[in-house]
């Protein structure tokens, strides 16, 4: 197996044309950054990074590159690949890569060999810093350069199932170096699972499908985060929301906001788009599919393509073809068609004309993830190698910088009301 | 001026693969659309459009086409042309342009020229019916064609803009044959207006914008039923919704809907997105350019391009230049960017990633357009010239076969109870 | 039968302290009627109604005061009468009692001879107007006192109910007099049945319950305006809304806002919560109350008592008690219970603790009554016998005296607006 | 000051009459909360509270009443008062006295010198458990009965200020034993205060104004679970909200979920009913007083009654009075009045009609409440003094006792998903 593949600008026919449309992307996406934007006047000016190898698996697009550029242009070395095949975007990858302190080496569609390739290309750089998508970058580093690990300052991890398994990881005891669950700041979990997959995944839906969620029965199956924002928007466009959990107090939770709760087995039958936000596996299998109508539409807006079990799902099927691009229609021998969007990969991001979460939404994240990762440079030997919680002064203080900017004036406690929250001693 | 232009086929370098993309699209839409489906099999047993010529201009994209398809499987020889030389899609026209009854003129992109002598090509036909998306047709036939008058049976017109004028030239004695105004059936402004403009218009934003609803400032123009449903949607994605009307019904309505209402004057300022439903001209002008914050979207949900006045934008801009896709960037001596999508046509069908309307949505105003015409083939001569209500029981009926088809099960009135709605001699 | 009953201050223990509280009642009222609070000023200073007589059957509380006291401080004599007999406030009708200009027949809870008494009390003034909520005054007027239609000058009838049984009676050529259909307006429609019915029959019902909306089966029987509102605010806080309907298009209208669309035979099954907005009789009965849940409550928000066939239920059961105030329940031989909340009688009006529609919501109803009143003394001789709409400057009018209230401010069209338009020579 | 205050009993002069109407009140709740029903059979049975004293302060209502006397059934002594002088329902409270293992010495509109002796009369009772609603009977314990903390084995308490208090008191070293947190707990912050607070402020309000939501700008105060229930139930009444805070996420959250975020001082100008959910004091004081519009409403849905600062209001006023039952209108110099709702406290449970929380909010709190005391009695000398979270397995437990009363049903993990869940050993 390769473990070395070059960088993106070594794939591409046009380069120059590719880094002048990623860089239109990228200023685009700026303008509405409003955090990466303050963050980066700051961090010109003091070079915080500088003498910092920074090594990224994370979805190369244009949003993701200002915070890339930020960090690059906050002195540090960046090597960059994707953390999914299909959320690279070639031109923006160019962009990156043309900068004179970033190696990209993110490349639309790679096949799997390449994919793991580039991880490698990436770690070649002897990474000081590791901040993941998905937790690829950590695993490669554990599993095959063990003798990085003692340069690593720590790393940032963003995604609800990279934390997830990092929390086992660390379990087991086998994570050695510190890390920051970026994914689990109030930043992070209420703005960016909420409205980002939210909105982005019902969009990209409707833009690939051409219909409309008024009336559908949107079956969300898992009550998290990412649910909640998927119920309660596609309820905002005047779906018929379904909810499926397996935690008791988040299926009651779904019940009392209104919606109905079932059991995937009939949650199934009644559906005319199942979205699937678990973070788990075959959440929707071949007795599911059994049941389905004709027409049902299939998503996932969790985090790997196994959420929707495309194995039961092939089996059963006569014929499977193209319906419409972006979803593949699956025949069943009594007529039924079964459509999977974007291959049951995350669909905002997998589908042909996905764009990812939005600029505003990731501008959040994003600068969550750039005051951790100078909090690691600041500060890393305070922390022990395993799962962090990012210290909420932090999470606050990008709070801060997005309400200001956004022109939202807000309260302060008095001295006497700080007083009186931290007492005791009052009667009625 | 030319007044004729070939069929689509002889636009096109590889029409057979036009066809085949152009029927795949078609195929999609007609799974989503139980209405059409229903009458095709009905039209096509007993042809009852045998011997009428249907002369269309309507925006000609997969939807439409099955309507257009329904016609001439139901007998009829149908001629057609885009309303809108952005919208035409040219593989579903060529897919049309195949069918033995059907000559398809519309081409994406024409020119005003190729436009309006495509529309004389259609008028070539000589059709004893027409059907219009903003009366071009009708437009052509009382100026241009008076003498095709005496042999036509009747029309339809589907748009707000469209009934608005045809009702003019009513009042002014010029409207010279019966046309039915489907877009005021309860049919079409409660489903077509309110959730098909509103759906698509917010996701095409989004998607060509790859920016968020969430917190933004969504000024929407007019509270018609296009206002209401970009409204009611924006606001379900937790957009801030401020509402301008001029009718001061309208505008309390909206204020009871927990909107805010203001004057363009004071919304323009404070406006993240502007979106005109009105069916007016210079809704937004040259007084609110120049106080609008940077970075602004202006898009048009209406039907011409005359909301936002572009000749005043330009007037003011010292560059402008192509943002992204679908969305031209005006900067301002100040520096402030106001970005125009789809150049403030309509946004739903205009900018480059748009699809139209829902497929299930335009269902309903399709299936609506569908009784129509044969309305006017079984008793065209029982309606005078001029612009006639769509006959309650043919919408109802309409209805009646979507809420079949979803398999939704209502009450009927009990004899007793019509009896009782119909009496007034009940006391206390 | 008797046709004489004396005025409210004769029937009471305490005026003077019924007074008091009533004009106490009133003031609050007041403040939070704009639009009655600006005509006043203007009718004081007119005395528009000099020389009429007006008789009144209304729900006799603290905002119909207001108005009655506005036409009286107009310079009417005013006769008036409870339109039910569970909705009167005793205190309201004393304080409109010591009006020199008013004489109020209306005692809460009289029997049937004692309200029909008072009808005919009120008819003995010989009104010159007549102003309904229900048509009682003119049905009386019409059948026993035929010869007071000559100086009769016209009325006015506020509910959706009377308004179409005078259609009914007006199509048999029954109807002797002009009467505005106030109920019809954009005003009374938009704002009273759906914001009025709906906040107020939900609050009531929560407050005679202690009960709470979140997760309920809220089965709305009839979705026009007042289902609507219902529907609207229930499914506003957290309920899980399930739509009856006998008009397909409304029936559709409810399944595409997102809300389940059942038979009552189906939905009563699941209900936790019935609430009839039909207007008609036996929505809900035998059949439905057979397979209801234990607990369930019945409640109706149309017009009068005879939606829940509450004959059928008592029929049914073995055992009815007070299970609370306001709340009768019906013990089924199995053992479950049936809530029927105020006596099937108009929840908002007869509950116990029942307050009737808001303020401002009245105000604006009121508002437009106000407007006809002055409309049928000013101009009475230009209407023919029979039901009239609302002349749309008149309800337009009370708009734009609430918006300005509010300090709501809206755009004008343009002349070159206005233009566009009324023309219909502009292409594309 | 006395230390001594009788059993409600001995305060009424018709007992008999009064225990009727209690129990009627009880019965009713009862019905509505499925998890307390449950729980009963189980705790009669097993008698698990044999041998213990539980005292208690808390809401003396309906629904409170049935899980003392779920606790008392269970084999409890209870003695129980009041935990706010309005709140108290006297009926209820000797509908409780009359148990044979329950004191009740609960009584409303007592002084503060009463309100004390009550706690003191329970007290006396010497419990082993401490149920707390505001940890009144917490802080006289360590305060003036020290000598009893030896034999108690733990205590709850409910509210949000409680356990605030409580943490600080803990954080002092000066909690000497055990506490469970209830109010942290998902059951009780999901339901009890976005639910519960949320719609009962509403009715309740709505119902002592005789107002409607739509349109009126609500300013809330506080954005955590109660603000937000506020919040969204007010916006889903069509109330156009706008959000004061002083924690910049929780600011920021409201921003983005569409809401207006403003500094009090310039909410205050723009509100027509403010409502404060902080738990602090002072949060409306003399500087927003005097720019607040004619006719604003002020109420209270936190815990004290020192949100809104009635001292300045009353420095202010140059008169006061009644407006209304539960309305106390302060008068300014210009004119102005100002409306104090419920005198400033909880307003869902001290204005006149107040009925606290809905029955099946209660029920899971009240739930969560029954489980906690028997874990103390199981297990109490596991847990140290200091404030404890409920244990998941409780809470979660809490849950699936009502999804079962519900008949909601719900998916399990498969052994398969819960060892990927588990595991991190997966690669894209």
């Amino acid at each position: 197996m390769s473990t070395s593949y070059a960088p993106v600008s070594e794939h591409l026919d046009d380069v120059e044309a590719a880094r002048a449309e990623g860089r239109r992307k990228m200023d685009w996406a700026l303008q509405h950054m409003p955090i990466l934007t303050a963050l980066r006047e700051e961090y010109e000016a003091e070079k915080p990074f500088a003498g910092q190898t920074i090594g990224m698996a994370m979805h190369v697009e244009a949003k993701t590159a200002n915070l890339v550029e930020l960090l690059a242009d906050g002195g540090a070395e960046v090597a960059i690949t994707g953390c999914n095949p299909l959320s690279t975007h070639d031109d923006v990858s160019a962009a990156l890569d043309a900068h004179e302190n970033i190696s990209s080496y993110a490349v639309r569609g790679v096949d799997d060999e390449d994919y793991y390739a580039a991880i490698h290309s990436v770690v070649a750089h002897e990474p000081t810093i590791t901040v993941d998508d998905g937790m690829d970058m950590v695993k490669v580093v554990h599993e095959e350069y063990p003798e990085l690990i003692e340069t690593i300052v720590g790393g940032c991890e963003e995604t609800t199932t990279g934390v997830h398994r990092l929390r086992a990881m660390d379990e087991d005891g086998a994570l050695e170096y510190p890390i920051f669950a970026v994914n689990d700041t109030p930043m992070k979990r209420l703005f960016d699972n909420i409205h980002g997959t939210g909105e982005s995944s019902l969009a990209t839906i409707a833009m690939t499908t051409n219909l409309s969620w008024a009336s559908k029965n949107v079956v969300v199956a898992g009550y998290g985060y990412c649910g909640k924002g998927v119920a309660k928007k596609a309820a905002g466009q005047n779906a018929n929301v379904i909810v499926t959990e397996v935690e008791p107090r988040r299926a009651l939770e779904a019940h009392m906001e209104g919606y109905e709760v079932l059991p995937m087995a009939e949650a199934a039958e009644k559906a005319d788009v199942i979205l699937t936000t678990t973070g788990n596996r075959d959440v929707v299998t071949r007795e599911h599919f059994e049941q389905m109508k004709d027409g049902v539409l299939l998503a996932n807006a969790g985090h790997f393509d196994i959420e929707v079990n495309l194995d039961d799902l092939d089996d059963l099927a006569v014929d499977r073809y193209e319906a419409r691009d972006g979803v593949e229609a699956f025949e069943m021998d009594d007529g039924r068609r079964l459509n999977v969007i974007a291959e049951g990969r995350l669909v905002n991001l997998a589908a042909p004309i996905a764009l990812g979460h939005p600029a505003e939404v990731m501008d959040q994240s994003f600068g969550v993830q750039a005051v951790c990762v100078r909090e690691l440079v600041d500060n890393g030997d305070e922390y022990d190698a395993g799962v962090h919680d990012v210290p909420d002064e932090l999470d606050r203080r990008v709070a801060e910088i997005k309400l200001d900017a956004e022109g939202v004036d807000h309260d302060e406690l008095t001295d006497e009301q700080r007083e009186y929250m931290g007492s005791w001693q009052h009667g009625t």
